[in-house]
């Protein structure tokens, strides 16, 4: 057995879903979830996702050898502020945020320095629900996990166990800078996002919108799919990686800008040469997967 | 029976398909297939889509009572010169292309003023696979077709009897001006296939793609699909539908600065109402259909 007792913060899809995997791997005794909302907890606990919950975060952690929080990346101070003081020194501590310098930063804040024992991580999954209700084991099997320690600081035997958890959950474990993981999941994720919710939203805001939406096809649907996406979550994680999100609209700005041009111009060999590359790489990089 | 004799000119998915519903309504005798492609052709008649292929296209189009033309928008100036004098007076002409501006132009063009027979058209469907070998009878079902009739010069039979024929497939007819369509199918299909494919071109350009492209995981996947398509066939959407799409790509930036800019200002309500706005008009529009 991995772990005696390990600390859910947050009952939702992400950390019902590694508390599921766990529990399958059989690689931990006893998860306790945490969290302001009850029902949410009671509903963990009834769907057997975790074994006990408890309102009062200081207990919580209580005992605990892992600490996992997978709250809202703007609440990450809040929860730091709450366990400070009463969790085990010894305590791994470790997150999902999609952001990961401004959690280091709000972790430095609150505790002083950062604590060794924290290992900042992102789970690169997601399902199209949310809520515990959504949460199953295989959500991270094969998917991506980057944790982004600081060198020569963070504790290693915290970072083999928050890797090996993780492994445990069938993930697949990178380690990184914190600031090379933003600029990555700017490009991969957040700008993506800012790309879909602006178009869909500059479309909703033209006089014929109703009309425009009729004859939107499954390439459409598909396109915008993640302009559906939690907003409050999105303006957070903006909040929160705002400099790697900016560097990477302005870098597509002038990607796109020179597409405009070669339109523009009509020059057919400029346009066919950025779709036939779009295309290649897409085919060769994401098909396969 | 509708139509003893048609000709489908070009035979790929999107004559195919038509073929096969055609024939599955029954309400057509006779379907005969061309192009310059005799391996098409052959498996055309080979898989039953059609019942007789012609290479020479003016033996072709001979006695049929409707011609289909479903090449790539780039083709259809030859096709319009390869059919003229040759194309029975009463024949009805209609075409696939993805914008009809350009179609117009080019029939004016070859044909010196536009064939009262002739109505405009524009099946918003589509596939993964391309190909006659794809086509299929229910690729239309619930899908809209645009028709772009000229108004008091296209002759209200002809507009009538490809209605007709497009209702037979399962369609969703609308009519509506060439230059409204071109406008609506800019905004809605080729703006968003022009932001995917930049997009992926972009960072197929960075001196990291390999490690970016690793850590890329569903949302990317579903927003790049379009980025797979055929480059040459969108390399001439864009040199045919070129004003328009230059139109909503400057519409777009516009957005997508104010975005940048409430990024940038930290502007968490700005932000947050704009998400909201694309999460509902996604909602209200695109996930109820």
């Amino acid at each position: 057995m991995m772990f005696t007792q390990i600390t859910i913060v947050g009952a939702g899809l992400i950390g019902g879903s590694l508390a599921l995997a766990l529990k399958k791997a059989g690689v931990c005794k006893h998860i306790i979830a945490t969290s302001r909302n009850e029902a949410h907890l009671q509903e963990a606990v009834d769907l057997g996702v975790v074994d006990a919950y408890e309102l009062d975060i200081a207990k919580a952690v209580k005992g605990s050898e892992l600490v996992f929080i997978s709250t809202p990346i703007g609440s990450m101070a809040t929860i730091f502020d709450a366990i400070k003081g009463v969790v085990g020194e010894d305590t791994i501590i470790t997150d999902a945020g999609s952001a990961k310098l401004c959690v280091i930063d709000d972790a430095k804040k609150v505790f002083g320095a950062l604590p060794p024992n924290f290992v900042p991580g992102h789970p690169i999954a997601g399902a199209e629900h949310s809520g515990v209700s959504a949460a199953f084991a295989g959500l991270y099997q094969e998917h991506r996990v980057i944790l982004t320690p600081l060198e020569n600081y963070t504790k290693p035997e915290a970072i083999t166990k928050v890797r090996q958890m993780w492994e445990h959950a069938g993930a697949i474990v990178s380690e990184m800078s914190a600031s090379h993981h933003d600029d990555i999941l700017a490009m991969t994720s957040h700008l993506p996002h800012m790309l879909a919710f602006g178009l869909v939203d500059g479309l909703a805001q033209l006089n014929d919108a109703e009309e425009i939406f009729t004859y939107a096809a499954g390439g459409f649907r598909d396109f915008t799919r993640i302009a559906s996406g939690d907003p409050v979550m999105w303006r957070d994680i903006c909040l929160h990686n705002r400099d790697a999100i900016l560097k990477a609209m302005s870098v597509y700005q002038k990607d796109l800008d020179e597409l405009k041009t070669a339109i523009s111009n009509q020059d057919s060999q400029k346009i066919q040469s950025i779709f036939t590359s779009a295309k290649q790489a897409r085919d060769h990089h994401i098909l396969k997967k």
